[in-house]
């Protein structure tokens, strides 16, 4: 039986005190103190829940340890936080039931860098558990760790025969965790997989057993560096950084529809230049590619780097990029979304069971995906509806906490069942 | 007779207490002192000596703030810092000796922020007079400051009949402060103007008695405001202020050239955005244009304009400009050249006398010229020259001390000259 | 019964002499002729036949002219030539028949501006009647006026009770004839309108009942106009009309994105300037926008007008635009889909019945779709297959002559179950 | 003793039939009729009066084709004419005359591509001799051509001591012909040469000793190449020459101005795709650039390669370059200079003598003055003011005929001055 109050504190918990990527050292360390409780067969955290290698969009060192102080300062337990140190966040908790298959549940747990509401109409700030931290949990990752939670207890305490992994995923904001997890080695035995979503402008009650149209995306860090010169007296001995990623704007925008589906190109930040005087020697820029396909998403991260190789020639300066962040495309299978249909159909506090619907926007749960698949596992990603007063990523973004239990409930009847059917 | 050593140990003070533009206020203060000690018939500080609606460039609050404390902390008087606050640095200083023309110095003040050498090549360095305070004397402003003050005491000890001016200037080298300094009022009774540099690559020794073709040039900081829109979900909603900088751009500099002469054109500083999804809703860029001619300042400014405001409105941004520098093109009047040249070829310290050279950068000096001129007086723009062993601009610049005693004595000389003769 | 021999000569005689956009003037009076053989209750020719003021992409008098020569020579009426002089070609026929609906069944009659294949490979080069006019019947709209003169007379063999309408529209393959035509008055009473297409990558003996994501379109030509000036002398003094077009294409290529789907542009043509060294002072541009609905369409075209206007200004140019073709998106009725769907089931010829395809590409079918559907009519967009050795719009491009009859007796069945049915 | 009348005469049948660049075919022969009449040594026309691999802008054959029949039926010597086909116009004549310096005298031959006016205010309209080519001599060189042989005929006659060469060269406008003719060989001798030109906004009985400040200039041709595709259905597989084309011109626009002095650059031609809907797989483009001095020409053009190719190469492009014409600066010597002003100062209807003046724009006599002053050489280029109503290159240019004997004079004296004195 699900304990609503027990997952309404919890993600109370949470919220209050939200962290953004890389930088979920307290989140970590209370979901470790939970698993702890709960009991689980294995436990991995920090570099042995993580490629660590494989990380994108890590922050700087400085910025990494100021969080990880804040995380000590709010009594996180010193010995996980250690483990956790310079960005190694997230956890994988593994429950070993008898002869049965592995079945992995996906949950992010990072919070969003932007203020969150204080207005009285915000529940959070009416009932005293508003961010702390000046991050905030505009996006539900709150209730996605607690349902983690939530339904890691209710399988071990249900007849399922098998083993159960659940994934509590750094970083996924930046898109910068989700490729390092999937390649933690802990997915290779994944049979069946689960990511799951809260709201999506889905009210309570509603469940959509498969979610698609991800947009594959990437995240390129641009740098152009040049020669300065004294604007007045010698431009001509200037290698203009500046003028190199003007040019790079206007052709990156430019790239050609294609006739295969949507994609996207944006130049989201931009720096460059000392003074007004000088031409400019360096320029810095931050810009993504999306595609509905991840081939669509290659085929726009092929043609912007030839823009931008070929902006910083045109100026005599050269260009170095990075991978940022990054998450492919994929699909919800048929087998289950069948089945979450089955279960969510059952349950009684289960008004709506949509069969599919498109995300529109990015997602790293598709590398855990794209690794189970592959391999000819199967997998989903399915959304449990929640009313949210304000959407995605404002600052009067809120779950309701009655879909809470609908979440484990649902995710846990599913998981029971794929074990039984192994379809 | 000029004083060698005073000279030094004042240039010396100066040297290692720069303060960067409309930040000059322990700098002031020791002016101040200086001449209180000399004694002048007339003293104008802070708001008196400036039209402070006039001034460019001027930072924000807590860069003043924190400069002020500075300035206090170093132990400047108390009660001129206080008439200085809020970024109304410099000074007017009057002497009245009889009837006769009234003849204007005018000599800049304010440092570079930049970090000076500590190579023990450089002398300050060795010498122990380096910068205390992170910014730097490196275009001698220092000595400017200097001869300043020992042209006016040895005008007092001499035979001038007439009035003497010394307008020592804040924010040169942002070209922020010529245009309030020329608009304070202090200008419309002076019959011949004097400015003066050192170095410019002449060695100590030589002497340029009039400088021409100083780039008229003109600062503009641009704010481009748009519409933000998830880069993902909704590209169409954004009105992006990135795609409509980057069409200012690359249009800013294919400005047509000039027939009539030299024209520049700069972008130095870019920044825009606030995530690499969001379509980018502001972006700031600093601009200079210029011109050998004012003339061609304000076609280059024209254009300028009319490419910033259509890039905007192409993207459905708005556009807003804001003049952060100013200064015309200049030249030489001939007769006070004719002037400076007889006394220089009379000094037995001069080795070797220019009769003009050209600039090439840009100088508000030229605001102070042009107001003189405009009037029917006449100015010329003197060059004193020192060894440098790093060029200006450079963490190796030093003056040599020994052109400390030449400048003041030309510039007394040709003072006390112009004054008889009323060219 | 429908006549092989028939249809296969007519559609000859009609490969054999094909004539572009407006200039359709043999075909049409072929047409007529074959009409008044048949015998119509009303036949509109020429300026009775479309709106003429509605017209676009119609070209210079003096192209007209030489093509009327031509169809003069070729033999074709003259009474009915007179008619169509000025480029009003196309007609329009209507069968009455009883009581009952009024029907329209809409075919294209142009060919496009290439040379015809000599390859004896090629069926009309071997069998001896290819295109005698250097233009060429390269998308079968050969074929397409050949099934019309069937149907018409198929249908007035039948037992259908009302009204049959078949359009003879021109210059589809500019898309500058289908907006005249639907606003010929000739529509206002239409129930049901079916319009049709040979191919389309689909085989003989199989049809697509209904073809839906027309690409809306909009052709625009543009025209930059600013001041001519020497370019070494005075350079100055031009409004370059070259840099101006420069801007617009950058720019229009970089409108963003629409995440309600598919959207096109694209600048095709390109001729500006007189001489190496003077500054342009004109420029004109052909550029096109397409989205997957008249909206996005609508979409594209208003940012595009922004851009163009925006990058006229920004360097002193006058922009003119103009509209040289148009069409909007269109949607074919489920129920009339399912009609074709039953007629084409029960035909022998028939191997297989797809439901609905996509164009992906653009048609102005879609005008009189649209005229017929805004009333509260049904339409829809056949395509009956046909083998095509080369693709459509290529040099090798052909029809299989066996596709005609099938399409006679899938649109005349239809068109009487239509009647029948009144769906 | 010049004889005026059959200056005038002369030049007013070289007015009557003017021919552009490389189509001098009839001039070629007239001028070589003249020569044989008055008598030279040695006398070299097409191939051997240039180095013809060296032309450059060379018209197509078919264009060239149509000037050589049109020169047949003006009735040009057949003998003549077939030596100059495919485009070898202009000619060399040599006259020795005993022991001395080798002195050359280089005219310009060529006509411009553009309609002569036909007011009644135009003199050459009301006097009869305007141009039937429909071509025009608006710059002069009818002048050029008749005092060339002025000169020669002039010194004849003279006491002339040493080698003249009268180097008439074709295809000046498009600064295509001077190359070819410095690379002739005829050059290898010259120790002094002296170029002409009329007007210049100089009045009659005005002459300038030293034209300066040549503009040297290179025309580039520009091809880019990419691959076609349907912009609605396929754009992703289009490299779009009309985008390559765009991107390049916005660059070499903003090639960075340069401190040693003033640069020019201009795209004059533009001219792209094949129709609306096509992504374009080609795009040709002409263009500029000039510098005050060669070496800034040079930057002008290795700045505008590297924008070309990296255009190019951003939209999956290939470039191509070919040089359609060129001229380097040049300077005339004093030496030279100063010996004009003398010749011209003892002619009494040179009212003013000048000594130096700019010309601003570009000229290929620069070619052989700089191939006489490599080898050591003197070379000067010499204006001979006349009154012309329009200016140059416009409909109603015309040259004052009084200024036909000056010139004569002026040159023949200098030359027969430079035997003498051998400077």
């Amino acid at each position: 039986m699900v304990d609503r109050d027990r997952l309404v504190s919890l993600r109370r918990a949470f919220h209050r005190q939200p962290e953004p990527a890389w930088r979920e050292y307290w989140t970590t360390a209370r979901i470790v103190e939970e698993l702890e409780t709960i009991g689980v067969d294995e436990l991995y955290v920090g570099p042995d829940a993580l490629n660590t290698d494989e990380r994108m969009a890590v922050p700087p060192a400085a910025e990494l340890e100021s969080w990880y102080e804040r995380a000590l300062d709010a009594g996180a337990d010193e010995d996980v936080l250690e483990q956790l140190r310079g960005g190694h966040t997230g956890a994988v908790a593994v429950v070993e039931q008898g002869a049965g298959p592995t079945v992995g549940l996906r949950v992010d747990i990072d919070g969003l860098p932007r203020e969150e509401s204080t207005d009285e109409a915000h529940e959070p700030a009416a009932a005293g558990f508003r961010s702390g931290t000046g991050a905030m949990h505009a996006c539900g990752h709150d209730g996605h760790a607690t349902i983690g939670l939530g339904v890691l207890e209710a399988v071990t305490e249900s007849d399922f025969a098998g083993t159960l992994k659940v994934f509590f995923q750094p970083a996924e904001e930046v898109v910068g965790g989700g490729k390092a997890m999937a390649k933690s080695g802990h997915l290779d035995d994944v049979d069946y997989l689960f990511a799951l979503h809260l709201g999506l402008d889905h009210p309570t009650g509603e469940v959509v057993c498969g979610i698609d149209e991800f947009l594959a995306v990437k995240h390129i860090d641009v740098r152009f560096t040049g020669e300065p010169a004294h604007a007045g007296a010698k431009p001509e001995e200037g290698e203009n950084a500046v003028q190199a990623v003007a040019s790079a704007i206007q052709n990156l925008y430019a790239i050609p529809r294609h006739s295969d589906g949507a994609t996207r190109v944006n130049v989201g930040r931009l720096e460059a230049g000392n003074a007004t005087n000088i031409v400019a020697e360096a320029a810095a820029m931050e810009c993504e590619v999306r595609g509905v396909t991840t081939k669509l998403k290659d085929y726009m991260d092929e043609r912007a780097h030839r823009v931008i190789e070929n902006a910083a020639a045109m100026h005599g300066c050269e260009s170095e990029t990075s991978v940022a962040g990054e998450a492919p495309s994929a699909r919800s299978d048929d087998e289950l979304v069948d089945l979450v249909g089955r279960t969510a159909g059952g349950n009684a506090d289960v008004e709506r069971v949509v069969d599919r619907d498109a995300l529109g926007g990015s997602e790293d749960a598709t590398f855990l995906m794209q690794a189970v698949q592959q391999r000819g596992g199967l997998a989903a990603y399915v959304c449990v509806g929640t009313d949210h007063p304000g959407g995605h990523h404002t600052a009067t973004f809120d779950v309701d906490e009655d879909s809470l239990p609908i979440g484990v409930d649902v995710l846990a009847g599913t998981i029971e069942a794929v074990a039984d059917e192994r379809p």
